[in-house]
């Protein structure tokens, strides 16, 4: 593997709130990034970007980065971030080709599963690194971006071993850009242990248009939670992944510390946006199918979310 | 059993749209009925009933039937119609007591499973008969009734043989009060029958808030529908009530001709007011459980309709 470089040019594909908060802060920190944005554009490229962050307020002035509405103006650059809605995963081949040269990373800190494999098939393996955002960011107006909590980074190689020397460096550059970050031992750990919070909490959240603590106040929400994370638990086993029976639990009691969280699912709900329903429950339920994993909560909750989804859409 | 009387002196328990129509019907073929209301007693008491039905627009004026607030000021009467909500169902001992004399039958029309078992246990299975009601009627406001459609009675004894010489002659009354009316032979069989459609269009029109031509409108909505509809003949069976196979793919069928249907738990949940949830998803699992007949979208629905009542309230 080509070594990373010390200091990458670095494309920010998909600049929203999260995209928009890396992104920043790399710049901030003094990489040139590129920032691809659409609606936000013309705001961005007269305004910047502001940043309310838990972390310290900053702005970046629209001198301290570039900004694009078309990826065929933007350079090639050594690392391409992922922050695009899964849900416009079709776009990868328009947007991506002309961000890329020979040795080129590209990291999706999307959600779900499926996005590092989107991306190897049509790019090649070898580039790819997948991570997962632990944080709380809302977009409050076009450039202006509220951290609220969190924002902790795991990252890994796609391909293994997951904590190659470019995974190292790439994390090494999100902390000298203030953000928390570590390796992963496994990517697909990493992925599986989120899946086993987003799967019941996004899932639910937006169902039953509720906030998580809400979800976790009765019996019968702990009921559909529990017997959700267990059939999450039970689909990565398959996949020789395993995690401490205690698990459950655990996450449970962390998310009685968040308070009346509202789920990124939730919120898409709420605005009537397209839902991420194929990458965080679609891909594991596939997963779940082609093992014989039977999972019945998480397919009654795949198939709910898709009908509102189609009845709110009509 | 004592033989019925022919011209049967009748109380309405729970005069709401239901029970305000079918003792309409009654008490405009001649018989003396008795309706205890609650919150429409001070207008009805004045003004009577307006029926306005698919069958034919009708009143009933103040002094063509007897209005009550309470079981205290009422006789004794040869046949009880139970149509309050089944959230109702503790009213039970403080409502029924005053209109029973030895050879009282108590008939009820109310939804879902275990409402003949709550009335034997207080007033003796001898007594009970059960009856699904087959209609769509709404109270347009107090005193005013619309009949939109249908109305069939199917009914029968709690105690075997189903079709007793009383069963019939309570079939009689609806028959001569322009009520179409059967008696069936194994009143079991006619509850599970109507939850098989109860269970998946009542649960999911109001977990989803649609209406059921669109839960059976896509592939996703059609997989919950048959998914639940298979649990409940499952749960039959092991009670050794059998249904042809292709059941589910008939009640869908008809389901298409009744067009944007607004179901009861539908209109519950949009007007804020307490669910059947026990009654129609709650029994019946219920009994899964204690044949250990795995019912998980059942499961799922039940839980996800009580955190969503849980919810609503708070």
């Amino acid at each position: 593997m080509h070594s990373f470089p010390a200091r990458p040019s670095i494309a920010i594909l998909g600049a929203g709130a999260l995209g928009g908060y890396y992104g920043a802060r790399l710049a901030q920190s003094g990489l040139p990034v590129h920032f691809l944005l659409r609606s936000d554009y013309p705001i961005v490229k007269r305004q910047g970007l502001v940043i309310k962050s838990i972390d310290g307020d900053f702005a970046l002035p629209p001198n301290a980065a570039r900004f694009y509405d078309t990826p065929l103006e933007m350079p090639a650059v050594d690392l391409v971030i992922v922050t695009l809605k899964t849900t416009e995963n079709h776009q990868f081949p328009s947007l991506i080709p002309p961000l890329l040269h020979d040795n080129t990373a590209i990291l999706t800190l999307q959600n779900g599963l499926g996005n590092e494999d989107d991306l190897a098939r049509l790019f090649g393996a070898g580039r790819i690194l997948g991570g997962m955002a632990f944080t709380c960011i809302n977009r409050l107006s076009p450039g202006v971006i509220h951290h609220q909590d969190h924002g902790q980074i795991k990252l890994g190689e796609f391909a293994s071993p997951s904590n190659s020397s470019r995974a190292r460096a790439i994390s090494d550059l999100f902390i000298s850009a203030r953000v928390a970050c570590s390796v992963l031992e496994c990517l697909a750990v990493g992925r599986w242990d989120k899946l086993i919070w987003n799967i019941p909490f996004n899932g639910l959240s937006a169902l039953l248009d509720t906030t998580t603590d809400r979800l976790i106040s009765t019996a019968h929400g702990l009921g559909l939670v529990n017997a959700l994370m267990e059939e999450v638990i039970a689909i990565a086993a398959a996949q020789d992944i395993h995690f401490p029976t205690d698990l459950p639990a655990q996450k449970i009691a962390h998310t009685r510390t968040m308070g009346p969280y509202l789920t990124s699912m939730h919120l898409d709900r709420r605005h009537r946006r397209p839902m991420e329903i194929d990458a965080i429950l679609g891909r594991p339920l596939a997963v779940a199918c082609s093992c014989n994993v039977p999972a019945p909560h998480l397919h009654f909750l795949h198939n709910a979310l898709n009908l509102l989804n189609n009845v709110a859409a009509t």
